[in-house]
């Protein structure tokens, strides 16, 4: 394609209608619509064979339950609770029975565990590789959607978990962090939070963008993931795969806070500092630098 | 695939948990989620690039309009209110920009005829053929959610529209009838209706199954798509194109009603009547015969 994927997802919401019952339209981790005196959240996600997974190595259910957890993990940045899903299957023709069994067995597993039902879909064979898209509803149940857009000058940026090498098998088997967005939800106010499908420097200029700010991260302080170890790259730093591997399906939030105190005995990790000038820069053992994207660069 | 489609989805319904707050489980046209103190009709349904539609001969807003109209006659099956759709577009490396674009605004265009916004969704490149998914969020709006379920003995069947011959093209073209379906939903008791789009003779059946009752319908009364003329196939009648085709996207009801006059200045077709006995049959110029599915047998 001509322009990139976020240019395309930009150009689109540039012709999204504002609607009054639309709360938070298109560009966040899930839209919001008012449904009587509640609200319903909903967004989109697939899994692509080749792409997001390998049918030939990957089994079934383990990519049937990536499909859906990567919606729940959409739910969980917006500190959600998930409701129900609805399923989109084109399976190439042929593909044994017991594999498309596989597959939706996965998928109910999935949302079972936070209490989503997949409560319907469509399935189709074609000629075409293997597609799942699965759409998810949530709603807040007493915590406010928390949204990318509120991120402020000194807030604290933490992250859940250590990141980079999921590719190593982690983007498989990732567990979405629905239970501990609600906790973080109830314990501290979150400005701002996004999950980390695109990776860090991708998804917290997300943030950056959506709230008018920058950031600084110190990559002395990226926790890095063990399976950093299994992948790293002539020329890559542990903190350059943390930085920009993706699908870590970890939670980046911001918070007002003084100092680190406020999230300590939380599992979370301080990563960084929001700041006025709209610069997303890191720390580094060269200086400070520009925190560029480097693509998401996962490939199977 | 070893079992068919169908028998996938049995599969799959019979595994469904049951939920209190799922008040419409898998099986219809749209599911219905307890949402506060109103419901929440969703679905979703998917074209794929050789089932669908084809790409190289279909514009692409035609294919996009499709992909959303397909959700808006399952929402005219429910005869609920569409109120937004989310997307997932799988789409191939290399297509220009400008035909990616052409689909949004298709898309867009299909759902704003009936105050439907898309609100998320998701885009990825992949070395897979085109799909798109779309899924719908319906309201009932003062009318409650028509089920497949409720035919009963002795009600008439009525169908919308002309029917047959839609893959001459009219199968890219329809027009969900959302309008139509609310209209005779407040000026008739509808016990049962469903969208046709795997064809009468197999729609029908799903309604009988669903309601636990047969139909006999009379061929003679089959109202016939001019468009079969150009589509008809040696030894297939127009009245075997009109049960057979699919993709009419025109509705199939039920009602209670002594004679035709129930549905008189109504834009309906009377085409027989639902039985106790469970069996599926029409009356043709060769007497009564079973109205065997003659599958889906759309083929671009």
């Amino acid at each position: 394609m001509g322009m990139s994927e976020f240019d395309f997802i930009d150009w689109i919401r540039a012709r999204a209608s504002p609607r009054e019952d639309v709360v938070i339209p298109p560009g966040d981790d899930l839209a919001a619509v008012r449904w009587s005196d509640d609200l319903l959240l909903v967004g989109a996600d697939q899994v692509l064979d080749g792409v997001h997974f390998d049918s030939s190595r990957h089994a079934p259910r383990d990519i049937g339950r990536k499909a859906v957890n990567r919606n729940l993990s959409d739910c969980a940045a917006m500190a959600c609770l998930p409701v129900a899903a609805v399923v989109t299957a084109a399976l190439p023709t042929g593909m044994p029975m017991a594999f498309a069994k596989e597959l939706y067995l996965g998928m109910k597993e999935a949302g079972e565990r936070f209490g989503c039902a997949i409560v319907g879909g469509d399935t189709a064979a074609w000629a075409g590789r293997l597609a799942l898209g699965v759409s998810i509803l949530g709603r807040p149940d007493g915590i406010p959607p928390v949204r990318r857009s509120g991120a402020r000058a000194g807030d604290l940026i933490c992250v859940t978990g250590p990141l980079g090498g999921s590719i190593g098998g982690r983007h498989m088997t990732f567990e979405p962090r629905v239970a501990l967005a609600r906790e973080l939800a109830r314990r501290l106010e979150l400005t701002a939070m996004i999950d980390l499908s695109d990776g860090l420097s991708r998804d917290l200029r997300h943030v950056c963008r959506e709230s008018g700010v920058g950031a600084i991260v110190d990559a002395a302080r990226l926790p890095i993931h063990d399976d950093v170890r299994a992948v790293q790259r002539p020329g890559w730093s542990a903190a350059d795969h943390a930085a920009h591997d993706g699908e870590d399906y970890e939670l980046l939030f911001t918070t007002p806070a003084r100092d680190d105190a406020a999230v300590r005995g939380l599992d979370v990790y301080p990563i960084g500092r929001i700041t006025a000038e709209r610069e997303v820069a890191w720390d580094t053992a060269r200086g400070r630098e520009a925190l560029e994207p480097r693509g998401w660069e996962h490939r199977l």
